[in-house]
């Protein structure tokens, strides 16, 4: 049957037991004060609980352990591990360890995977993913000045990245550099693996940003000089200058899964301006009785509601036709998702009031994260762009100078086409 | 299958006759000038296409020649119709008969059947709806002040009501009365039949509006007196005091069909926003290279996208449930679908500049109509806070004075929670 | 002293006479009922008493019977005439008499004045302004294709134009056309004088727009064509080329004249939602005890004394400094106004439901004509990118690939300029 | 004269040295780094500059060293104060010592001045404010629960505050309290000065923020405890029940400064837009080519306008009518200005990118600091209702059903009116 907004039982019986064990165990990890150690002990035996559950990296393929989920299913994965910053690190998908790890499912060689992939998925090593670089807009792929010359049997890099993920504690990068610096604007890159403690590597700094700390034990977004960085020929990703069009297959469903997630934080900010609504009063009654608030909650209810069917349904053409056959999908939730998400927060922060603005409650660490989502996978502007050019080829100007729809022109095509019928019936009467 | 999106092949290609047929045969209507005679042949020659198509009346129970389809058929075909004033006509779905035809299948006494439904589905008899009264907020059922009395053997009508649909042409008007003046709010009210010659009943005017000419040949909106109007006692259409209930039958899916229709206009304002924008030249390129045109093109196309997958979610909910469940989904669909509606009639209108502003274009009429939406069925305001309650209800305030996610709170429990396996831990290194 | 905003009181009572004027003798026009000849004997007994208070025609020159009143003052009073439609007839500044007299009077030889200013002024004669094209975008003076060439002693006229207002009436038309085709933009076109019965003239029509019927008595915009239509070389209006320069001095006052009638139609539309918030109730109270209903009057209230400081400071720029001066704040307060416009009838509007949407109020017919404020003058996106361009020009790019205030390289800055001081400092301790 | 935007030139010669001072000398106190000491000892120098420039402490009253300045003048003065986090300090007024030495100067004795006056001004002590309570709305008086009950010559205080500005370093508090609980909402409430070493007085943490570190060696907002915390009688500031009418003097000239404050910190924010724009390049061309980047000026650059305009006006309104008559504008520019700073600094952001959402850029601080300007001072919300209410008050509900815009009345009016002239005119033809 067509239409269907339903989930399969079996499958909302698995999103049901997520929801909880997030909930219940992964919401306390949150404000868990413990030094790293014990910290990642408790974590790893969640993750043996998520594994046993068979929900442990679920975005990879089946041979590595993956279930063969669709994006649909993995979407409605993602809004519940949204709710919490740590439940991707819990189910085995943080980034950027999971979009790498699809990239060295799909694109690396059975060196590369042996060398790298099965470690990190052992979690004996963590990687980091080095594109953006300071002086560059990251949009614009012929702005890439990051160089990989290739001389006799090595990659040869230098350059200057930044808001690398990762970057102080990974064990390898996978580099974005310009190798072939003359062909096209998205031809003209690819990926490299380079381990960091390659000599020429230098990690300046985590950048210290808005979202602040909460990327507890060294996460971060680093800082890195590339100076004549030599790694092996065989740490090419994928083939010579394909560089853009694997980030962009890293990027597709990422992107869903991004959205999803934001989702599942719209949705916890959501809940916590519905109870407090209920609880708070103010000028002879709980502030739930206020128009404003009643518009708050309505508004945020249309919005969410719209973003996330508009990302299962993104989620769906992937599945029918491919992440390329999506693009569009993906970027009108891209901006339109990121929209809803700071709108939510941002109702709900106002509500608690300066209880919401300080770190009392999570409101205030999402307000700022949510910041960056107007930013990260491409500006927000630049998807409208793309969202504008994809639509537009569906269209051809009318010819003249007129619009098709210009009345006076229609009149007379309308007059000419019921001529004759109205001449029969004139007679008929 | 779960969460699926797509048409079902057969009835996909009914949809796409109806695009065609609505399109070269219903957009020549908008424009023809004929007179009243004349031009009703012509529509009655495109309804018996309809008839033979099997598309006639579809909102009808199968014994009326319905076809049984759900309200997310149902809102596939009015996302078409909705592109075309005239369409619903030559569909047998026009407001107000349409509505009124349901309220008679469904409540009607086979008596009332017989006199005012059967004529109704041939065209003998045109209808109206008289609900809404000068005096009183249409929204608050407690402000209803016409009242109708039984003496003997007949109801006695008193009252002021206007905007009542089609008032000055219906051959019979279904009148929301006060029949149970000390009942609750909901109901107080109770439906009754009223033919327009009946003594004592004075249609005053057609009301003129923004909505200007465009209800040609006599239809429009209309200001009515009723003063000491005697119909006989079986003229009560369903129950006493359900008066309100019933209106909720009619206008659930109605909302859902009107949603559909924006949808259409909408589409097709888009449709002129995106070729005019390819057509239209200035300061040396066309208006489609600009940034704000291209800002507008990606807006448009998400909040239609949300729109529409929020309407068919509704009506899907709908057709599971039944019209009750959904009464949250159709709030939050009146207002944000009014809402988008405007804002891409609004935006292809201000691209044709001095052109969409004159009438020599469809966009001024349809931004004149699409005011309208954010009123009818209910104002914007009372369907938000609606919603607001709806959603409440599966709330409750946290007890104590601080809300659920209070981290110091948070952190204490956490810290217990782990403590234990903490201890084993520490033991274990 | 500076920074007053104060009226002074001599002129304050002029205001105040006309705000009881407008209110009690022309408010009344709007809905008056007569044939043409009663309803201008009527505007003619109320011309004469605003003659005798020397308030007629308050934007001409001294020499004209102007009383040399600068910008702040014309646009105070326009504030008040910008209340009702009739009110700038009645007080001799209705549009586009008034901007072309402005033209006449400034760049008009003694001949032209003699001939079509005089007659003009004294109401034995009406104009019209004929500039925009249908084919081309108004705002992009390149595309002007209304060409006339000098033949002998006569000016040859061709080409096509739309919403020249008062097209059908008036007894000449001021007409924008190319003169030097191949000059540079701005110094393309001139204005020239055409009496309308000059042979190959044609008025088509007037244009129907959104705007509706309001131009009683023949007023509206029409469509003309110009063929081979020759008037005598004296009809030149100013020098050759300067078309656009005299059109940028008609619409740079104008564009606060404008401004400050849309505060005037604002204004009327806020006392009606204030007044009606406190008339009308719903659920158990009043409609001003709504927050919603609340929220509108805060924002409209907000919104249009930014609106009217700002368009009161332009006037001032313009009358300290010259309209040159002042014209990134004219584009500021175009587009800006225009929104202010739109949105506090668009409320006052929505308070008043069906009632609103009907013409039994002025609300329907200002929101219609509200909807032009953002496209006449030049649309909104033009003005914002002028406003953009003027600001820009004060800013350079920083040196360098860091923005100004880049912390690392500041912190650098200050460690150094305070090294000093901190050492003597830490000495003395 | 009337209508004058300018400002004195003598004043604004002040007002240029400010500019350059703080430009010069107090942006590089924001990325110094340096230790307390030493830090303090930078700013006493610049202080001592400000004083020879008699530019310190100018909110206070000329005994007490200001210079008589009204609030336009302030505003002025603030406006480029706001532009850096320190130059209040440098100036002599940071919150919230410049708020409580106006209260002492204005409310109290003596030897309260002698006290905590003097010492305040000399530096020789620290304050702070404590009003806010963490289970009760702030916006609503009824709700404060801290008591002062007068025992023998003592105040005994029991009560429980938050963000009590500076509360961990300050050496007195200006406690509210409730001193008379059955009292009407506005009368409840005195003030008491209370030193922080008095027995009972638990400082319990400065509340962790969205703000964060900036303010740097303790400043902060703290919860404090009073459990039976005794001080005289003669610590009673001001009148018995008077607390709310002295926060409100307090608050009303204060939120000048913060709206003007605001409009440094956005025009800080908007240099940095421009000049970016014109910096980076991105597809070809810098940023400030881009529409969208065009737009955020032109708003950016209007609503700044706005806001500031409508600010001064309101310090105008205070300095002529004071500072009660001014509630309206007053609040109008709360909710107003604070949308205002957020927007631009929120473009601003976005134009810079993963730069802008860096600390290596003040955006993001200014981001953070902004998003409280929405609570503090009453949320936006209630000051919303406020200016509602306050005009509301100059209308009345028109008698009878209808507005007094209702056409058909007018229309029957307007003939009565005008049928004698008509008729003596219809004789005259």
């Amino acid at each position: 049957m067509a239409w269907d907004f339903s989930t399969e039982p079996e499958f909302e019986k698995q999103l049901q037991w997520m929801r909880e064990f997030v909930r219940d165990e992964i919401y306390p990890l949150e404000v868990l004060e413990a030094d790293d150690g014990s910290f990642m002990r408790i974590v790893r035996t969640l993750q043996k609980e998520v594994k046993e559950r068979k929900l442990w990296a679920t975005h990879l393929p089946p041979e590595l352990g993956g279930q063969g989920f669709g994006q649909v299913k993995l979407g409605l994965i993602h809004e519940i591990l949204g709710a919490s910053v740590w439940a991707p690190t819990v189910f085995g998908n943080q980034a950027p360890d999971s979009g790498n790890s699809e990239i060295l499912a799909n694109f690396g060689t059975s060196r590369q995977k042996e060398l790298w992939l099965h470690p990190l998925l052992e979690g004996k090593l963590r990687s980091g993913f080095s594109m953006t670089e300071p002086h560059n807009a990251g949009s614009d792929p012929v702005d890439l000045s990051t160089t990989a010359e290739l001389r006799g049997d090595e990659w040869v890099i230098n350059g200057h990245k930044w808001f690398t993920s990762n970057g102080m504690i990974a064990d390898f990068l996978i580099v974005m550099a310009a190798t072939e610096p003359d062909a096209g604007p998205y031809e003209r890159a690819s990926m490299i693996i380079v381990p960091t403690d390659t000599p020429g590597l230098k990690r300046l700094r985590n950048i210290p940003t808005m979202a602040g700390e909460h990327e507890r034990f060294g996460y971060g977004h680093a800082e890195i000089l590339y100076e004549d960085v030599r790694v092996p020929k065989e740490n090419l990703l994928g083939e010579r200058g394909k560089g853009f069009l694997i980030a962009q297959h890293r990027l597709g469903p990422g992107r869903i899964h991004h959205c999803m997630r934001w989702l599942g934080q719209a949705r916890r900010a959501f809940d916590m301006l519905c109870e407090r609504a209920l609880q708070r009063r103010a000028f002879g009654g709980p502030l739930a009785d206020k128009q404003t608030v009643q518009n708050w909650i309505a508004d945020s209810a249309a919005e969410m509601q719209a973003a996330r069917l508009m990302t299962l349904h993104a989620a769906w053409v992937i599945d029918r036709e491919g992440a390329p056959a999506a693009r569009k999908e993906i970027s009108l939730i891209k901006f339109f998702g990121a929209r809803v998400l700071h709108d939510v927060i941002d109702r709900a922060l106002q509500l608690h009031g300066s209880l919401g603005y300080s770190s009392d409650l999570p409101l205030e660490e999402m307000y700022r994260h949510a910041r960056a989502a107007r930013m990260y996978d491409g500006p927000d502007e630049v998807h409208r762009q793309s969202v504008a050019r994809y639509i537009l080829r569906d269209y051809k100007a009318p010819k003249g100078p007129w619009p098709r729809e210009h009345v006076p022109t229609r009149r007379e095509a309308a007059r000419r086409k019921f001529a004759a019928m109205l001449e029969t019936m004139t007679a008929d009467v």
